[in-house]
């Protein structure tokens, strides 16, 4: 047991990438010479085919954390005058909101509280009751629960409605299908240290062409105009100020990976082989999840915490860090909680690890076992 | 001569950084943890101790390009209503300009083209013309031309006449002395892939704490506010959004590295003799520099391009480019010219060997020497 080594990161992101990954930042690169240009050239074409929008859609990365292409994304797409409905259901969709309101863009909350999905039926009436509503952000797995709102179904409403659809699918994207054939947006945004295992360093908007084209001057801001972003990298081949170069180098060795694993499919069985390795062992431990199995998603998974008196998430933490993991905590307002990430480079022998540790630090706290305390679960769970 | 090598960049950064740095990138850290808030606290600290700073200002890191940390500090540190003083001689004061305008707020510009010197007395007469110009925002070196700015001169007016300093001090802070305790500032903006060697990725501001808690609502952004991420930092350690965490413990290697260099004198040194070696054997080629010696920075040298009718930037750079050097395009509106840097992991051989890429590249082009034409020269020098 020692403090320092490196530990596995069981978290939403950044994750535990492969050392293919980290190694590939061993290189400086020109970030205005043509071998550059090249590596950001293969990483939006990529990008786009994994949610086969080659035809349809442009890529747009940029530089900053995966915040920073939702705040560009919703500035870009919804023009100033523009009224959205804003989904909610934890801190991402709340986000959303927060920055809107810095924004100064009008628009609604639908908002469900800290884990209940948002109901499709409720969406379209809220569409047809307001039909300034031209825009539906939704987050595709809201990670303060780990919940996996019902996509299909919102994009389905916002379709049939006439309205466009803005997903914010920071921590599904590259393990989660989605095909803009079947399921239209106008904006998809993720970031480089999530499914795709990349490093942190940028996110990437996946913007409908026609739509993007109707956006100049929407933006509030020079650093997040993904307009001018777009236009600027279609003109030149390059970003329009000092991309993190090693950071996309490793994105781009990541990306390799993921299309050696069998891509999104590949990628998506694992990970879900991870989440029931991890949800059998922890409720065998007496654990109990916050959501039912149908809402769980194979990325992030909210335990309750156990209700004995010794419990304290604190030593919690230290304990099973100190065993090489490190866990994360919860982020729900009403319920005691902790959370366990089944992404990154996580396979079976890391999910039992992590099941080993907590059992041990369990022994160590004098807690026999993750029963949660009964008023935790007197609350609805879905 | 092979192709595909990495090469040494002798650019304004992204730069050639040692392999200790990139090597520091080799782990993947919880942005979460404390290892890592730690890692965060300690770059802040080394920060404000290069500038003196520890008992007035504050750093507050901030995700993505050096742009979007001028960005921030612009959008924090000026009221909605204020209004500032630009000085432009380059693409770096002009984006400030922009900046200003994306956000909506008041400024009057001093611009000097190319690369002329903005006059302090001509600040001063500004400034004593209007009192509602509450700030001066300036570019230290600005790297269009490679001009070093009168700093002193213009911190010394702003003073006089009770105004606020903002400072651009991109591609001069870590090799050029700043002594906020002799210089006040409010505002200082760098990034980490400049003159302390790390690699792109995040931006940090040095503000003054005095002024900084007045800041708050005067961001137009959730994610460039500064005061906000400030606030976040104080109270959690954290970062509000997911830091770059490899590219910040990449810096953390690289201000090591810097310090046991003999930190901003020692670095200066070095650059400056970079600088020597480079002009005077590109001199000894014949090759002309834009500007008169005095207003040289060590950070970047433009030169004229010579007039040589075989002369073509693009065969030029990639000759030199297969010899194992990136150099970088001129970036005036009226002279023909082409850039080379003196910053990153470069020395006395890097230099050399960059001139005798040069000497062979003119031979296999058919240039006999560096002369520009006569009527570039006709323009005035400084």
């Amino acid at each position: 047991m020692n403090e320092s080594p490196e530990s596995y990161l069981l978290t939403p992101g950044p994750l535990t990438t492969s050392l293919a990954t980290k190694s590939a930042m061993l290189r400086d690169w020109g970030s205005w010479d043509s071998d550059f240009n090249e590596l950001t050239a293969r990483v939006c074409r990529r990008l786009l085919a994994v949610a086969h929008a080659e035809d349809t859609h442009v890529c747009v990365p940029l530089q900053g954390s995966g915040t920073y292409a939702v705040e560009a994304a919703l500035a870009t797409l919804l023009p100033r005058d523009g009224k959205a409905l804003v989904l909610m259901n934890g801190a991402y969709g709340q986000r959303m909101a927060r920055i809107l309101r810095y924004l100064g863009r009008d628009f609604v909350p639908l908002d469900m509280g800290d884990y209940l999905p948002p109901p499709p039926e409720r969406v379209a009436a809220m569409l047809v009751a307001d039909p300034d509503l031209a825009h539906v952000a939704v987050v595709h797995c809201e990670t303060s629960s780990g919940i996996l709102n019902p996509l299909e179904a919102i994009a389905e409403v916002t379709r049939q409605q006439g309205r466009r659809l803005f997903v914010d699918a920071m921590s599904s994207f590259g393990a989660l299908p989605v095909d803009t054939r079947e399921l239209p947006f106008d904006g998809l945004v993720s970031s480089a240290n999530k499914c795709f295992e990349g490093v942190p360093g940028f996110g990437f908007a996946l913007l409908r062409r026609g739509a993007l084209e109707q956006c100049v001057g929407n933006a509030h801001s020079l650093s997040l105009d993904l307009y001018d972003q777009w236009l600027y990298l279609e003109r030149t081949g390059q970003w329009r100020f000092t991309p993190p170069t090693h950071v996309v180098a490793a994105f781009a060795s990541a990306l390799d990976q993921h299309q050696a694993e069998g891509g999104v499919a590949g990628r998506l069985a694992r990970y879900v082989h991870n989440k029931e390795i991890l949800v059998s062992g922890m409720r065998a431990m007496g654990f109990h999840t916050l959501l039912a199995d149908c809402w769980l998603s194979p990325i992030i998974v909210t335990f309750h915490a156990p209700g004995h008196p010794n419990f304290d998430f604190e030593t919690f933490y230290r304990l099973i860090k100190q065993r090489g993991f490190i866990i994360y905590p919860g982020k729900l307002t009403q319920v005691d909680s902790f959370r366990i990430g089944c992404i990154g480079q996580l396979f079976e022998a890391q999910m039992r690890g992590v099941l080993t540790a907590v059992r041990a630090t369990l022994d160590a706290m004098g807690i026999p076992d993750g029963s949660p305390r009964p008023e935790d679960l007197d609350k609805p769970t879905f």
